[in-house]
């Protein structure tokens, strides 16, 4: 359990921890609410961050689809697949560039991991 | 629009935007009450702050100094001072990681900054 870095762009309204984890339970399972459930959030938080990402970014990044168990389900858009790996690639690129910092930030800690 | 870290252990987060901006904040104003005004925030939520910080660190990163018009303040120890210094350079490594990554994920969204 090593410190572990997380990309805040701006404030985080636009992308954050929160919504790339959300992006991609949304991948994973193919709906918002088993997204939240996935991921121990309410269905209104879920449905709140989808909501501000579709209006932050140029287009939406999550979309309604047709089918499946529900009726009907969530999927990411191409502008959503690319904003998550974009997001992702970056947090990689910073953890790699404070990698030695941050081994030695440890040892400040009353519990290094 | 800047990358911001935060660095965790496990789910709690042992110094990031919020705890580094109020270190500088007590560094510059010499007490606690007085750097929570400052941030917006609440007296009881900076001291909470405090607590952690000086809880998670093998020392702590913020003493109670004598005097000053309250009858007392708060200063930075050398590590709370360590523990800030290495926590900015951490962010400014990041940032110039994903610098040109950055610059082209904002491209994504509805209104560049």
């Amino acid at each position: 359990m090593r410190p572990r870095i997380r990309l805040l762009i701006g404030d985080a309204v636009a992308l954050g921890p929160g919504k790339a984890s959300l992006l991609e339970a949304i991948d994973d399972t193919g709906s918002i609410a088993a997204a939240a459930r996935s991921m121990g959030m309410s269905y209104g938080r879920a449905w709140q961050l989808v909501q501000a990402m579709n209006g932050d970014f140029r287009a939406p990044l999550i979309e309604r689809v047709a089918g499946g168990r529900g009726g009907g389900g969530a999927a990411l858009t191409d502008l959503g697949r690319d904003a998550l790996a974009r997001y992702r690639a970056m947090e990689v690129q910073a953890d790699a560039a404070v990698s030695d910092a941050l081994d030695q930030f440890t040892e400040l800690l009353k519990n290094p991991p």
